[in-house]
């Protein structure tokens, strides 16, 4: 292992900023050094996490002040709501600075796109160009070598694993692609107070929101599977649902296949697809994953079934959506940008059942 | 109103059993004669439903017996595990009952169809010719003259009404149906106890099961869309889930349309098509319905929406599974064939919110 | 049954609000004229309550304006947030309206002491020595004939349902009364958007709040306690817990016997305390109640059991805290006040199970 | 750290054994050398706990068969039902084993009390003496030296840690000690399928059970408080709650103190109390900890006040059941019977939050 690195979270108290915190104190690889919040600043990690209570009993959040503390940081998490990270990045990228942000500023190499979704002038459209996707399964040759690393959103993160072995060989039509994806509530973040995320109003019901395109990650899946396809549009359905849990997300993908597949067939094709990548695990024939099974870890579950009669395959796919859809997935990240092994600070975590 | 007819309900210590009791004893137009469970047989109503103290104090459950207390009622509902009713039924209606049966033994008209999705032999064949298949919305005039009606399971009620308008009026590929639903764990019943249903396994977590037409409520829509379209086979793709509520359904249907239509345009034709449907209840452009809008009552909320870029339509539907999912259609359905108000005894009950 | 009754609802988008518009759309005695809502001013209810689709499909909510149309009316649901119903009530009064205040500003026949707890001036002090603290089970005669009715809180009701036979009959030593209470997350209002009850930092966690006699209603029990025994301070122990359910309400509470008791002896004494109170139900012994028992009902069901060696009685009581512990008893004591029948529109709403 | 110690589980396909084997596979002091359970045996870890899929993707069960093989083990951890380890614990203390039992077995010197309460004769009642009760916040000394410790109860390890300090200090009356705990619904094992743990009757519901000293954690509680104090009998009231979430455990203790406190000396004399202990963690003044601050996690969060009104001091302990309730306190006894690091194995593994 390399030797240490020095780590900052921007964007500390936020779930994601916690499950950053969670993860990073127990990385061997790194120091954690600075946790920045201006809710939080001055007070004790704890007064926002007690769970860190044994992990970081000593350490406060501090305020961005000039910000200039942070370039001395080998790597800096952005970990904010949209709109912050590409004000702070160029600066952080000038000093050196690997940065991985967890919000949509550096998703879309084409910041029209970005402009267009989030209704806001991109200010460094210049990083989108040298930014790269991260998510690892698909991209890690480009994040190995990356400065700047745009972190996946939890949907595009389940539902491109679902769909990556079928695009990669061919097997469907990529007009015909149908996500039905539930989420649970923490996946809206900790800074959204509103009724529509107060427990009486979610707790027994189901929902769907966004529906029918409307929903800001259609386009970033979209996006990823034109890089992957080379196909410039790929309009997708896309549903994503608000369900009563805390944590996880399952996507149920549905693609019509181009040939006449087994279930047997797809779900060898898609143990040899994954068979180096250490988060993912397929599940046997006749078995389906449930979105315990990933609580707490960075694990992604994926299992499949062909329906002769239509010619469809059914893929589900889930994580948890603040550890594989957020802050895991930035630290794998981290690990592949820095040398590091790629499930560094990763296996220890993870996953509690029942 | 008629005068008051005598009712029986067997199977009345399960889910449906109980909201049957619930609904029935305070519905003006029937006289709660008997209910029959033979786990509860001899102990008060309240001992399984503590929740009916209010409305049924000092009434008993029986034992079935030799059965022929219940051929003086004038109707009976049937709330057994599938393959119970096609024994009773047959005394029953030559006695001249009226019988409403909540499993799905009559609710394929085809027999071989029953007995090849439920791997068992149908001992009374000849009456699944004369059974009406209970969606009051879909076949009200044959459920008024009917003396013995199916009632439909859960998934096929919230699919079938999302789907009709766009069925009837020719409007989408009937060979592009993707139907997604999520269900509340009552739907699994009472008597199901196993680890799949023990709490610890189910909350916080989601997952689906019996995908790739498994689940048996697959040929039931399937027979009710060809009922409908004239066309033999129409093989739709369904997927049902399990989420961690008591009580819900929801329903999220994906269609190709045939032609182009607006959002606007298809919500005015829901509207006009439920218009004297007491109990469907149109959601406004850019609203969706929640499960929780439909606790407790008979509703079924149904919204939806178009995306231009794939001329597809995305329709949601949720209903409360025990209640438009089963004993409160079933009532619906008793109200039809007694003459009585579709509505009657059903608008009471519901629904509660949060 | 009396004339029908002109009644308005202010403060009508909460969650007792909404409970209040659902029962008294059914109930026979009333005529819901006007629900006022700021927040929803001018919106059909189901914008607020799509439950009340069926219910009050046309109604909409109206402003207070100069409030001039609720002295029209003959009695006044007050259901805002504390401190608003004692400027309201003056008013109404002197027009005739009767008036129940859900809020805290009429519970306390002291007016300084509800100065002291709630930290505001009360405005019309004069009108607590007139207003009648509204649990009906225990002063149904005053009820009867007040025009001023101040609206238990849900802790309170609960806790005191469960007290009163023992403190009536001088079983217990009042000094020692520990009251242990759980709460459904419903029972905080709708209008409280924050942090604390973001769903995913409540779902799968209990804590307690405000202990140690922080909480506002340990006053207003202890207050009760005081009217019913003559004693001038009862302080008691009193400690509330918020649990991860929407509705809901245990109060488990702890009592000193002064005399040897058995469990079956005080249950024959709850039992015989509370034969003519439609809405009390006592568990048999060896059963205790679960909240899930009331849901949606005006019901509360009491459980107790003695331990010899102690010679401590441990009470359990459930209600459904925004029934009962709220829009149900508001609408218990409107019957009382107008001579209706005690269950009038209340025994049609409730309740559901499972 | 000393050499790798060779470890099995029996009963490892409960919920404790799950747990067992996250934290041993992570620990780096043992190797996890067998898993036995019947109900599993020859399948793969993963086919009961897909959440192991990254630790343990290779590990199968094994039948227990004639145990011999256990005898090879240094520290074998007993996760069964109550009423087996007294027959396997006699073998393995031969053989030289050191045994943890997470069942009731051994947690009572005097074995007539187990056999009352447990209602079945111990086989081995010979070694109850020499077991040590593992509660390593107050016996780590005789757990040191120990070769067997039978491992508390998950409402005795909450209620004992919260009460400790007071008992140690003689600050309290113990005849007055009341316990009123909630405990999530994996507190009753994975073995229990009964409707009592169907999640259609839980969730959304609060009830208690066993109360008045029924529970079989009221003589345990007992019996340690007299070893404390010296006092031979010391009647408590407990009364469990069944609260519907699947980990977590809060304890609500009242306790009426002998001389006055305030809070702040209170607080004080605890956080010293628990200086040394790694697992404890005491709120600040004017906070309280919430089950969720301890999400899978070993650590016990402990909060208080006193109210001078009524000199009772609350206290408020926190803790996952699973973890430091059951399997995270097993492998904190290891870790001081076999001379590691107390916390090693243990810091990893949590607490997740939200």
């Amino acid at each position: 292992m390399s030797e240490q690195k020095k780590v900052a979270v921007v964007g500390a108290s936020g779930y994601a900023g916690g499950e950053l915190l969670r993860i990073l104190s127990r990385h061997q690889g790194v120091e954690l050094a600075i946790a920045v919040s201006e809710t939080y600043a001055g007070k004790p990690i704890t007064a926002s996490f007690p769970n860190l209570a044994g992990h970081l009993p000593q350490m406060r959040f501090s305020s961005y002040g000039d910000g200039l503390e942070l370039l001395s940081c080998d790597v800096v998490f952005l970990a904010q709501e949209n709109g912050k990270a590409m004000h702070l990045a160029p600066g952080l990228i000038e000093a050196g600075c690997k940065v991985v942000d967890l919000s949509a500023d550096f998703r879309f190499r084409d910041h029209t796109k970005y402009e267009e979704i989030y209704k806001t002038t991109h200010v460094s459209p210049e990083l989108n160009q040298a930014a790269v996707y991260g998510l690892p399964e698909l991209f890690a040759e480009q994040i190995k070598t990356a400065q700047l690393v745009g972190n996946p959103g939890c949907y595009p993160t389940a539902s491109l694993l679902a769909l990556a072995p079928l695009i990669e060989n061919d097997l469907i039509d990529p007009l015909q692609i149908i996500i039905d994806a539930k989420s649970g509530v923490s996946g809206a973040g900790r800074a959204k107070f509103g009724l529509d995320y107060h427990f009486a109003e979610i707790n027994e019901s189901v929902t769907a929101y966004n529906i029918s395109g409307k929903h800001r990650h259609t386009p970033e899946i979209e996006a990823a599977l034109s890089v992957m396809t080379g196909i410039k549009e790929i309009p997708i359905t896309f549903t994503p649902h608000l369900i009563p849990i805390t944590r996880g997300m399952l996507s149920t993908v549905y693609a019509k296949l181009t040939r006449t597949n087994s279930t047997e067939d797809l779900l060898e094709m898609y143990q040899s697809r994954y068979t180096t990548s250490s988060f993912v695990v397929i599940s046997k024939e006749g078995t389906l994953p449930a979105t315990k099974h990933t609580l707490g870890s960075n694990r992604c579950h994926i299992g499949l079934s062909v329906d002769n009669r239509t010619n469809r395959v059914t893929v589900i796919s889930v994580i948890d959506n603040l550890v594989k859809g957020a802050a895991g997935q930035a630290v794998q990240n981290l690990n592949l940008m820095c040398g590091f092994e790629e499930t560094a600070g990763l296996l220890e975590v993870g996953g509690i059942f029942p």
